[in-house]
């Protein structure tokens, strides 16, 4: 029943040796939505009807691809993240049945952090310095049995064009090696070798490194770092007004960082700053393996009130 | 942090009341998948590229539909289901922030029955006499930390068409009534009703009863009872060849059960015997606000390896 | 399966209400162990053999009193803590049994806060802004997965004397009315009406106030607020050498608190001054009614390492 | 966060391969209690008050020992056993503090199966074809949220003698090697060897095997068997009347049993034909290296509602 455990020395040096208890760093003040002092909505805001009429056009093939890998006590995870799951057949455990049609049925209880497997990073997931997305304050976010603002419930579910990025094919590689940044060059690259493809308002950005080839058959490798998008990628594609980006990495974000110490970077850009949401985990293979770079993706997380993020399977649709 | 419970009293009767420890009714025999023996997919098959590509072409308007009630404590549960959560922010608990960024990051544990709030029954939800869907037995199919066969992990993600059901126009009420019956007279009136729609192989079918209403107005009257699916209509729908039908309310079929003592016997038909997936909490108010009756639906629910049931959010474009 | 909640409203204003971010208040400065910096015993270092025999030697009746009441999903909590208790049947679900011998087995699984029921009160649960027991920084004790200091698994189990001071006889009343504060001359008092009784150094004192009948009887009532040790009988004990105190209430201390705004500051003088620990939710009628006052009293709480309180059952030898 | 794994080779073959859905074996018929049919008690009904006045006398020393190991993540655990911890600092956790005492308070949540670490065994722990202590039925036993029957709640807590045997000083060996069975020669001889000491109706008899040394340091030797009680052994154990039988090892049965397929014979014997209640990882180290044998014990369960087992931590006075 254990998780593996990602990144555990990389934590160490990263993440514990470098508490900041006063301010050893000066960072940009908070940025304000463009979208008024009560959006909860970030990026999705770019999201229109012409998005989704436009995404319904690159349907063509008839085909859907479940984004998700599985979620469970294998899952590698960042600790200390832990998932337990029992299975009941409440009445029935000598035997019985219920009722004149002799009902039998399971019932499931889930104990799990929920940042395990193909994630939805919520806009209350990463801020800077206690405050999130829209300059708000940790302590107008923070709630002990659920965030009081940024929830996952308040996520209105999504539907709209994805962008897939090839970067094995870019690159000649199978796997992408761990440390590899994405930036500008890269993904201006990649949508190039894809016959030009732009990126538009209100998409979403998704990239493939095979890195998901390893699950299961080097999850220490995996763990310990990944291939990703970097700093300057984030700003660029949070410029271009996408609505969510992901990959088939745990941690979306190149790792080890660009920079030493700053931790995250690229989570706190594209939710703190720009409100643009995360997927993690999210594989794109089978449409690729059918040269297919765009569609539509819809995401539904489950509503949980106050949730930080949600474990989610994107349906891809070409 | 209290659960509101459902139905206490009609559960009492009709489940705790009549154990059947022996045989007291001559059910009929277990039901083999015309899929093969090792079918895990049941009316998914019914879904083609066609049935992809007929939905793309209801999209007209550029909406989509997040058809998802909340989860969350006092979310109306069946009993004995619970659920909580908590937030936490690891290694910041005495206001420390992390690495040069500044980095402020919550997290978030669930602990719950997975059967709360808008629900996906997976094929091993429901069985007849420890027989379930293909007929499997129990014992293939248990597992204390998991199913062993038909977890959700095996749900390969749907996009498809789907057909909401407006009742409260057929009926003339807001609410329907609790133990209203919808079986094939009542189903094929309320397509006449829609302009003479049709019902296709591998269709998701969802009923509209305005019963999401009660939802925090009379979480007491919702949870004894509600309209539903009849066990007539239940055979009709499946012979139509519909891969997962859907309604507003906690459990798809009518409550009280139209027999006396037969148990969730429209489950029984839907999963074990048809391999019919069930939606359960999916509201389509939106969608038929707007006159809108058919569309895209897409269901990708978390992929928790060996989970009975996944709490989801159909993304519903049109 | 709901938790009667304590207190909600006497929370909001009395903890959310009164938030400090600043210094609103002086409070004096942290206290170092007299046993030295690495001290995690508090003041159960004044228990020594002498004490043991000395208990040993008040066991005349032959009789055991275990003090527990009962932690489920319907104790009063004080909020947001939950309870919820799952049993299985590994491997025995469809009535299977286990081997040769019919083995048949249930198994349980416990999702509690620990802080529900007859508590213990270790170290680290209590400190004064952001410093706990023995002058410790917060930073050193806090752990996501377990404290790093003063966890339950660090308490050494005790054997000593316990002076019960039945207060509902002292004041001639069954139940004693909330907001009853016991100082200095209310323990005079009771100490002197049950025989010129003399609390030594090492000692625990229990406190009766018949609080306990209010148990699924005046939940509300009961979680509001109850009578209890007042600021100066805190320090007067403490000062005695008492290695613990108890209560048949769920907080210990006098509810609504003496000065208001000082909230919980009993809790702050006992464990994170003096390091005694308490107990709460310990019930003494038995003895009481037997007419006995002291006796031997032992407390072995579960090991779970890192935890902030143990939920347990002292027993009283007399 | 891993739990170490008990014995998943022994179990593959001893409990799943040898599951008994017919009548492979003729048992026993069950035992009703001598205690009437409504007894929950079993053999603590043997200890009376002479029995506590007893032992009190063999309080010499004024020294206590705590008998349990800590129970944590990584404890060696029976699968599919799984255990999380997690503090929180509700209402704090963006570093404020409550009040105009600056309260900090730390809670803790415990997610466990509870058979992990030192336990107590109820009653309702293991049975017979689905037959438990005083021929009760399982059906009037499980419950899915509690026990309905024999939960930890009815449990009176203990004072009695306890003799200690140490295994290791008779067979001259530091730790006792796995496959060990303990019967009534070794158990006499035992007795013997410590100064003729003699076993009496009320007691608890706890083994001292060396085994807990392996704890951190052999975990996958500890886990796949250990030396214990034999079938011989536990019947002579339980018709000399002792209430409860103990030992540092996690299953205190000899493993591998002494007989293949009858899996936890000794455990059936002991709680459902006797209901003498079972000890696990209790530790007699310290007063075995005092030389001392026998002593007051008290044991002390948390009254979780319903439960199984406990999580204990017996102390032991001499």
């Amino acid at each position: 029943m254990k998780i593996k455990k990602i990144a555990a020395a990389f934590l160490a040096s990263a993440l514990l040796g470098t508490l900041s208890m006063g301010s050893a760093f000066a960072y940009e003040s908070c940025h304000k939505s463009k979208w008024g002092p009560n959006d909860q909505l970030g990026a999705l805001n770019n999201i229109t009807k012409d998005n989704i009429l436009a995404a319904t056009k690159l349907i063509k093939q008839g085909k859907k691809m479940a984004m998700a890998i599985e979620t469970n006590s294998k899952t590698p995870a960042f600790p200390p993240r832990t998932y337990s799951m029992t299975i009941v057949k409440p009445g029935q455990e000598n035997g019985q049945t219920l009722g004149k049609t002799k009902l039998s049925y399971h019932d499931d209880i889930l104990q799990t952090w929920v940042g395990i497997g193909t994630q939805l990073d919520g806009l209350g997931h990463i801020g800077i310095d206690n405050t999130y997305y829209n300059c708000t304050p940790g302590i107008e976010v923070t709630g002990v049995s659920g965030l009081k603002k940024f929830g996952i419930e308040t996520f209105p579910g999504v539907a709209t064009r994805a962008v897939l990025l090839d970067m094995t094919a870019l690159m000649g590689k199978d796997i992408i090696p761990e440390g590899t940044p994405f930036n500008q060059p890269e993904i201006e690259a990649a949508l190039k070798r894809q016959g030009n493809m732009k990126i538009n308002k209100g998409d979403v950005v998704v990239f493939y490194t095979g890195w998901h080839k390893l699950l299961g058959v080097d999850d220490k490798r995996n763990g310990a770092a990944h291939p990703g998008l970097g700093v300057q990628g984030a700003r660029y594609l949070a410029n271009l007004g996408v609505a969510m980006v992901g990959s088939d990495t745990w941690g979306l974000e190149v790792v080890p960082f660009e920079n030493e110490g700053q931790v995250f970077h690229v989570h706190q850009i594209l939710l703190a700053e720009f409100g643009v949401f995360i997927l993690e985990n999210v594989v794109a293979q089978q449409a690729i393996k059918d040269g297919v770079y765009e569609g539509m993706i819809t995401v539904g997380p489950h509503r949980t009130t106050g949730s930080v993020q949600a474990i989610v399977n994107p349906i891809f649709v070409y």
